[in-house]
């Protein structure tokens, strides 16, 4: 793979004093872990197989309504973009794939496909964009100020379905096997819409999308409990993406973006419910402490997204197969530095949970031992799994310390004299 | 209805300086109305057939987990709590109907029956009650401080269904048609119940006790956030209570409570969505500002009692039919007082939700005008519709001015000397 | 005032026809008022009193992270902005005071004094905006990417400190008499910021901008709990501005925005227990349900504006002068419209609590009687004062319906005509 | 130490075969810190010196308003309590203090000294209850349905000021140095009470307490946000006992309990504040979820308790001096394993913040890097150090395993078959 955006030897070299210490963290925590009945190679070999999604929009700076601050070296179009995922990929081998935004990613499909494969990068769930008007794009005629979807006006809806459509055959050309609907639909003042008229609406939408869904395609449908909307949102919670994904057939299934709940709400316990139900899609993982604030993997409660792990440990078997992105904003970040991290931080919740001792859980658990069970559960959060991720990554042809190794290699300021500096200001409120 | 607990004379004698100004401001209001193009004596008919039950428990003093302070004359056993109740109905004329809870309210049905006819009352759903011990009773040998319809140990919960199927059996011989479960089921810490594998202990539990429906009952299913389990609740919020009402089948449907879901949850949202998936069951009502504080109704936030009422008002019609229930904890005020208020609250929005155009409402809605939109639903909300309510009453035999008139009556003082006093104390922290 | 911008004998010829209903509407509430033993003209004559200022960026659509959707005509420049001020204050004639935002709104004085003269408006509290860069701006040459008046740099301290007092320079060439200083200063990451230090650099900034204040200026600090900062705030909450304006002197106080605090929490305390330090120096009116949602003043929750309401008519009295203004986000309606019906929503809130009979609810409170003292202060929002906010904006010069008076004179249609489109786009995110 | 409460012999042999095992992996992660830079035996001592209380009510089994369920061997009398807080002292080693509370363990001040002194104990922070009434009391004869120290009643007031005097007293005669005085006064609705004479009349009481502290005592006022009032809380918040500090002078100081703040509130930055006002009194640690849950600490989100010790070990320095103590509710474990691993968890939280690198972090957060900076602190988070934690227990003569160890003694048994059963029983409702 010469195609790679940075160095090889950059990175061995950066490995290589490093190299010594980590092979005695990693024996020290096998010794540890042996002591419990856990091969470490096994389960460094299921971390090492766990793969996320990045998304292509997650490698520019983000921003707020009130202002975005551009980094440096920021990428434009697609083709740098896929290059920045190279690089995440690169260093930290948990992202192969990268998940694409349509309009904002539009490209021939051959020309995708090849750039991504020269970087060794496939193509996850595509996204469709019916929150933003896009005057710009071919078929964007009708406005989607008042909902998309949902929309009161007939031409609207159909409007949005056949962007929605356009991203299948997109996705088709490129190898990807499911669209992932979210959209900012709702209303911000009470009585601005009908609430069971617009949900009718949402669901007829859906359902010409869905038909046009390709037989080994999945449909995910993503909730959010407010923003852009602030009254009432249309998929508020997963309740309601439950009902759509109901209706619509087996094809269709319930996206969990971390961020799209009400506060203190047990977001591990959804997971449970959802796969209960058999509609449990998969996950945009990102860390929050108020709102949607989009924020790095496991940067405000760790515990939590190794809680919603330990749920997908536990359910794991024949069958199980959500699809994992993350869904990020990179304010102020280098975003490649945040997706390494998030990543690896994904992976950190994974091996955790890995650790947890399943019968002896289950068994204080049937005892109704509530102490010894929290004890059980934590003493796999609890574990420094570091020397698992790096060697996983080591392994797998990537850096140990993946941060540094990206910082050595200067890849930001080149690519910032090569690229333009992008504009920044205000967000919404200008 | 010479049993009245109030003599109607004091009521006609509180009512009769206060008649005038009542017409007067009933015809004013009827004049605005009308030139709205609504006729008044059409609203106060519909307002007049609205009831609501109350429950047996809500005329005693509630407390927290710190503190009881019990008040003057509280009613012990059902048979006061009943008279209690009929004081309420005399003079709101809003709650001809008396919801049981067993084993608190456990009576020969006979003496249950002529005692509640004699006070023109009758009865409401059932609940039951597994959420506490209750070594006194028959059949109670086994603790729920691990759960009950979920419980690990089949024992308890077949001991848990055994006592729902009882107070279906009560309610029959009553007259009542639905039984209410709320259970307070759940985990204090992370790991202590496997939450999937609870949830199905719940769903075949819940299955017994459908099976033992009499053919013209109904099962509601009742969720909660939290409290009395901190971590984890099994019906924690209305997508678990919906799979359960639909795992359950047609005679099973979902309860929301006001005060039993996340900040900030859009409440109205969710009856939308229940009555879409046909599994709107019914309601408790009460106010709240943190969490189930349980508050009298339309107390902290009367817009969103509101919102509630223009949902109802909307879906009315044939084969809409919620039960429609207070739920309250009255640990600072006279239940009795707290009770007529909030019946009366729950009325007053309802009587603006019916003063809303609707035609001119969906005009706007379909128009994507929210600002007229929102105005024309707040017209319904600003009007001042304590005339209608007053004349309600009036004409049904109750009072004017219903609290007045039971502080005149000097009921509280008279049953104070007649019960004896209630030991206060603490709950749970003691 | 020739220079109105909307023919006044349009505004008269739709008055004319409900001038007759506002009379008969307007006596009866008069009447029952006086039954209450309140004179209704001297009601409306404090309501005609009480005026709010409306923020110049206000006439302009906001948008969110996500998108903005520019409405038709929307305003370039504070010329077509005061413009537009000047039909809100016009039609409702409770707006005679603009807000400025620097740099935005940046001119010279002396035409925006003329200007605002001949539309017959007033300046209020002025705002800075070191929240972002505008590099276009004479003295902007440092990012506040990182900060702006807590900035670890020094440098990008002076220079925000140097704006602020540039506001103030601007402010007092037009009459203003406060600045507002509200920043995004904070961090994403636990750790990224010491909030100790950066607490103690923004009571440093903040004292050079209050050594800069003149006499008889006010220096409000606003506090925010997140957005745009998404761990930590500088300014968090109620508790961090006490502590600022505490330390910076006499003439600092805070400033409370509706929409600002986190979940459940009572804001009319918040307001109660800053008029108890002395500290209380205004607000920023709107409403929300979820986070900063910045929706029109009221259109949530009602019930909570009347009852700030209720603490500012309870605390009235000499001396006592908070800097009322709206601050909003008009994403989905016509700017004009929204600001029209807050400030009439502001004022029906004020009406509403001069209606609490204050000498009954003292009584009330003394008595331990909860449920009369709620009661009590529950008449008042019941109240639906629409006459009486018809009359003082019909006996002011305005219109007895101030939205349907706009949308017949065809003002935004007469602009849209006039201003070239402004193009929308994503905020943040794009 | 011959009265301790288990035989010294059964905790040496339940840490005989676990001695190798930490001896490993101490001495493993010790050369993992010492690779860092770090001394792990200085970090063990600091550890070892690390206390905190435990309350004297926390070895009962605690509930909620909804129900109660005693444990086995439950505590009769502050005799029993104290016997129990020394096993909790005798196996974790971590906290020698006890925290009484009056009425509940009231007993004559030379036996609580000598028997807490055979026991190894001593006396942390008194608390005082004017939260419930204690009819059986000497002095009480009048109600706190409706407040105590801000009760409109002055007689009252008087009564509950002389109980926290008593509890000054009785403190004084034991050795305590301090009172923490928290109160339930609020109100449940709107207009209930007047929130700023409430406030004013809560100062003059503390205002008495503080005038009968003894020279070296400290005065911590502690607020919360709701419970067991729903609608305003006279301390409820930060602010407002901030407010109460400084109008009490300087030996009054805030206390912050971990679970008595709004949802999403930043607690760390609370600390920060309240350092910064010098007005940081001390903690009651907890963990929670929804509300005031009081789960063990660090059982819902260990990260935040890290995030506090992170602002501590920043903070601490000569005169630096908060107290700190455990507050929790035991409902479904038993209390003497929940108390023992909350205070190794509490320790956890402070070794981990004492492995941050200091110096690496100022500089990150001087050069604004948040992804380094937020690095940097995790790196202390991620750090297994149970093997440091267990060091410090054993080298104080404690256990590896307490719980374990715990468990083999078969102490709960034993007092069991002691002590008479408790009746459970309902709480606030019944």
């Amino acid at each position: 793979m010469s195609g790679l955006p940075i160095d090889p030897g950059v990175v061995a070299h950066h490995n290589e004093p490093r190299a010594a210490a980590l092979a005695e963290d990693y024996d020290a925590l096998g010794a540890r872990l042996a002591r419990r009945g856990i091969d470490i190679a096994a389960v460094t070999a299921k971390v090492a197989g766990f793969t996320v999604a990045v998304p292509s929009w997650g490698v520019g700076t983000g921003g707020t309504r009130f202002a975005r601050f551009p980094g440096e070296g920021e990428p434009r179009g697609i083709a740098q973009k896929l290059q920045d995922c190279a690089v995440i990929q690169q260093l930290g081998r948990a992202t192969p794939r990268v998940s694409l935004h349509i309009p904002w990613d539009r490209a021939p499909a051959a020309e995708l496909r090849d750039r991504a494969g020269a970087l060794g990068l496939g193509f996850d769930a595509m996204n469709s964009n019916t929150f933003q008007d896009h005057p710009d794009e071919p078929a964007h005629r009708l406005s989607y100020r008042f909902g998309s979807l949902s929309h009161t006006d007939p031409a609207v809806r159909a409007q949005a379905v056949a962007h929605n459509v356009e991203c299948i055959e997109i996705g088709r050309a490129l190898g990807s096997r499911a669209l992932t609907v979210w959209i900012g639909d709702g209303s911000n003042f009470p009585g601005q819409s009908h609430m069971g008229r617009a949900f009718e609406r949402y669901l007829g939408a859906m359902g010409e999308i869905y038909a046009a869904l390709p037989e080994d395609w999945r449909l995910f449908s993503e909730h959010k409990m407010y923003e852009p909307a602030f009254y009432a949102t249309v998929v508020q919670d997963w309740g309601t993406s439950l009902l759509a994904a109901q209706a619509l057939g087996p094809k269709a299934a319930c996206l969990v973006d971390l961020g799209h709940h009400a506060p203190n709400v047990n977001i591990e316990m959804i997971v449970s419910r959802l796969a209960h139900a058999g509609k449990l899609g998969g996950f945009h993982f990102n860390d929050s402490k108020y709102g949607d604030d989009d924020l790095d993997a496991g940067a405000i409660d760790p515990f939590r997204l190794f809680l919603v792990f330990n749920e997908l440990v536990d359910l794991d078997g024949p069958g199980f197969d959500p699809a994992y992105m993350i869904d990020q904003s990179h304010n102020v970040t280098d975003p490649i530095e945040s997706l390494i991290r998030s990543a690896d931080e994904i992976r950190r919740a994974y091996a955790q949970a890995l650790l947890v001792d399943r019968t002896a859980l289950a068994g204080f658990q049937d005892d109704n031992d509530p102490l010894m069970a929290s004890e059980v559960l934590k003493a796999g959060f609890r574990a420094d799994v570091d020397p698992i991720l790096a060697r996983a990554r080591l392994d797998a042809g990537g850096a140990i310390d993946p941060i540094g190794a990206y910082r050595v290699s200067r890849y930001r300021a080149r690519v910032a004299a090569e690229r333009p500096a992008v504009r920044g200001g205000g967000g919404g409120i200008t």
